[in-house]
């Protein structure tokens, strides 16, 4: 059973319906819960001092409310890179971003960008934890979590689904808008530090850079990840066919 | 005097050289420094049990590395705004961002980008704290941090200095991408929730919305700020006098 901390978390999960929830625990006193209250359908509603609810999740931002549910169901990626996928799906793959504050921060771009999913490795990969899902702000009741336990067969399978793989590396030599990331496409994001290991990075169709100007010369995972995300929406969008 | 935390931001403020560095304390037996070590020219160097690191900056990750130096100069926007700026100068403006890792994470992907500066208002602004410090990067050490006793005057001081004014708004009719970013510009971002008030936002020249496709409809507005920050990299780029 997971504690899910924080007002648009906890809202989201309640909206998504993506896992059960058990039971609200609202701070005794707390305003501007009304829509909170209503969502939660059924489940109980319990009433808790303050020191109850950091007593339960320490080290969180709960903003007077947690919610417990069943965990974020997460996908085997052997058996979820056989799904179909839409012609112009986007996947977010990330190997090594290990601090969940950004994992969190990644999976809630995702989300408000339209990907359908976040690929992370088993070793190296930050877990799902309640610092995470708060970062997510809902993201993580609405795309697809997908562990893979060897990141480079999983993005052969995706290669052979019909995906492009795009490696986001400060050194790469083409810049992020000079490829075509319209279809299916996979967007590999390094972690903190490190980046993207060799052979992660030789199954990419692309290696792409977001060209910097100034004295500081990286950029934070998530940081990278929406900045490709928002490209992704801008060619997109710039398709004669596309609706806006 | 202030406390620098970890090795990225103390590296970076002795290699700027913005502000006088005083002392550096290191973890005893902490491996990895020597590039620290040479940057930190004739200062003293203190090693240090991690009890006393954690003492004396609790809230902060300190990597085993604290530097005592000045504090971070802060610039009045009223001096500022009349500087000379360049014909493709950059500044960032906040509206109530008042979370530190949000702050510290803008003036990063600020730095990166090469804008000049970020501007924040002097209520409902983030301090300059060591958590921001270390979400910076470095960045504190290279762009201006001006503060403005009254945001909207600051505003109208850069349009006198021939600046747009571009708001980043969720409901925007606008996208990013359909408004020329490639001159004097100011990237007007909304802070946590609240988003820009209405005295700023009647300022601006363009009202530009990043497009959501995806079942959560807002992003961080230290991730508003990048991809704006990216957009002008691009634009600036596609022309063709831009060097590559």
């Amino acid at each position: 059973m997971d504690w899910v901390p924080g007002r648009i978390p906890v809202f989201e999960c309640l909206r998504a319906r993506k896992r059960t929830a058990h039971k609200l625990l609202v701070l005794q006193g707390a305003k501007g819960l009304e829509d909170l209250r209503a969502a939660a359908g059924g489940i109980p509603i319990v009433e808790c001092p303050r020191s109850e609810l950091d007593r339960i999740l320490p080290d969180a931002v709960h903003q007077g409310v947690l919610l417990q549910a069943d965990p974020v169901p997460v996908h085997n990626a052997d058996a979820w890179t056989r799904s179909e996928f839409p012609s112009d799906c986007i996947v977010v793959a990330l190997d090594g971003v290990q601090d969940p504050h950004n994992f969190g921060a990644i999976v809630r771009s995702a989300a408000a960008c339209g990907a359908r999913a976040v690929l992370f490795g088993k070793d190296r990969a930050a877990p799902i934890t309640p610092v995470a899902v708060k970062s997510a702000a809902g993201g993580m009741e609405y795309v697809d979590l997908v562990q893979a336990a060897n990141l480079v067969r999983s993005l052969d399978a995706l290669k052979k689904a019909g995906f492009w793989v795009a490696a986001l590396e400060a050194d790469a030599r083409q810049l992020l808008w000079e490829a075509d990331l319209t279809g299916r496409v996979v967007l590999l994001i390094g972690g903190e530090g490190k980046g993207i290991r060799r052979l992660a990075a030789e199954r990419c169709d692309f290696h792409l850079r977001i060209p910097l100007t100034g004295p500081i010369t990286s950029l934070n995972a998530s940081i990278s990840a929406a900045v490709a995300l928002a490209e992704c929406q801008r060619q997109r969008n710039a398709k004669p066919m596309a609706k806006e």
